[in-house]
């Protein structure tokens, strides 16, 4: 059976709303196998009880978009989630049910598209790359969407450099998100932002991370989606006092982030805390970037 | 006599609107002589019969401002100012007299203020740090002011990369510059700079020159500059015929610059011919990244 495993990401990274995302060790696997007849779907892990497991299933939609572009149509399908990656927390779990199946899909119909035909198609399903660049690609991904193709620049890393992600006990839509921030932005702030994304990717290509920490501030989407998290000034501000090197909303939240090289038990006791103070309860995790993006692990 | 060499800068580089700047082999040097009183200044080339020639000069400012800063009082000074950077064209004389005047202060003085702290004084004195810190460094720069710091990172273009500035017979200040553009932007807008600015930076650091060229387009604040800059549109379209890398505009205008690699010279009569076509004449140089920034070339 195909097994395709697709790793979590931490999009609109600091100040790269919409632009910069990071792949982590943690993942969802998707399994794909032609069957006789029907459509058959299995769930297990996150969201197990909530996703639909009919042809609404976004990780078929994915999939239907590929075998439509190369004119494959299966004869019935068998499709087996293990999600690890938790749901509208703010860690791309769209974005991997959406890579996962549009790799799956083009694996099984005689892999006749490219990594960069899926990107675009990927992008097109979501709504923007910086998801499911790294998603697919691993590493930190900046990219854009232009007529005709979707640019990205991936860049790998330092090995040492961590994550603690506090991923709080609710939900939050993406949808939701985006309706808090405003469609017009002062110029000066579009400014804040342009700088310090370009610091922070020349800052991670040069490998310095103070740097790289220091530029993690936002002024495009963060200040106002502090509304819709409770809690977050504080977690910002008691994981900088452990010996954060920066702390941004992942995505579009409610899952704040810190980053962290050495021991990252402070940060992560510091963040809990600040949520518990607030009366929410929530779940740490120490994760490491993935490097290489959605692979095969069985064919 | 002390004299310092300032090279020229190119603002608002591509989509990095008041961030990336980058510095050219074309100069102004500034001789600074302590005497036994008065002020004295002598100005050849650019701007001679139009730069002021007392205390408001510019470079002199720059200079009182290091001297009260450091507590240091000239008898009396000499300034020579030799300078073949244009006016008001977008190439960073301002930027140039200004970092000039105060690094010359503070060779005279003792040496007792660190580049960082020269570069902090002249973005508050410039507004903003997109050319001063190409003046002062060299290279590509992306800069951003804090509250207590300005942050830069310096980036060493590759070597075979130049540029053709077309260079319009007519000055544009910065302030008109800025008065068309709008102050509050589309979310959408900030994206585009946003993603553009930190794959172009990625680019140059990857040496990925087709990229770097892809790169630049911009939505803050060329779009609305076309109206001041007669001819641009056509100047764009035929240097990239010509086989320019890409083409913007240098800080707020009028001069165009365009990027490439190999023989410039195509570019450059492309470029003069859209100009002549709008019966604007302008001046062409073919223009290699300068690496090192201010020296001193004489003490």
């Amino acid at each position: 059976m195909l097994k395709i495993r697709v790793p979590a990401t931490s999009g609109n990274l600091g100040p790269g709303f919409d632009t910069i995302g990071m792949a982590f060790e943690l993942y969802n696997d998707i399994s794909f196998e032609l069957i006789p007849s029907g459509l058959n779907i299995d769930i297990l892990g996150e969201g197990a009880s909530e996703i639909p497991r009919r042809e609404n299933n976004k990780v078929f939609q994915a999939a239907k978009k590929v075998f439509d572009k190369v004119n494959f149509s299966p004869s019935g399908l068998k499709i087996i989630l293990e999600n690890n990656i938790p749901i509208a927390r703010g860690l791309g779990s769209s974005a991997s049910i959406i890579v996962g199946g549009m790799v799956a899909a083009n694996e099984l119909s005689g892999k006749r598209l490219s990594d960069q035909e899926i990107l675009k198609m990927a992008v097109e399903m979501e709504g923007h790359p910086d998801n499911v660049a790294p998603a697919l690609f691993g590493g930190v991904t900046a990219a854009v969407s232009g007529i005709s193709s979707v640019d990205y620049l991936k860049i790998l890393p330092p090995r040492k450099l961590h994550a603690i992600v506090a991923i709080p006990d609710f939900q939050l839509s993406t949808e939701t998100a985006r309706q808090v921030i405003p469609t017009m932005v002062d110029r000066s702030d579009a400014v804040f932002n342009i700088g310090r994304t370009s610091l922070m990717i020349g800052a991670l290509l040069k490998e310095d991370l103070a740097l790289f920490g220091k530029m993690m501030e936002d002024r495009l989407h963060q200040p106002y989606r502090m509304s819709l998290i409770p809690g977050m000034r504080e977690v910002f501000s008691l994981a900088k006092e452990a010996g954060a090197l920066s702390v941004a909303i992942s995505g579009a939240g409610p899952t704040l982030i810190a980053f962290v090289v050495g021991d990252g038990r402070p940060v992560a006791e510091a963040m809990s805390k600040a949520f518990t103070q607030q009366e929410i309860s929530c779940k740490t995790l120490d994760l490491y970037p993935d490097l290489t993006g959605t692979k095969i692990i069985s064919s």
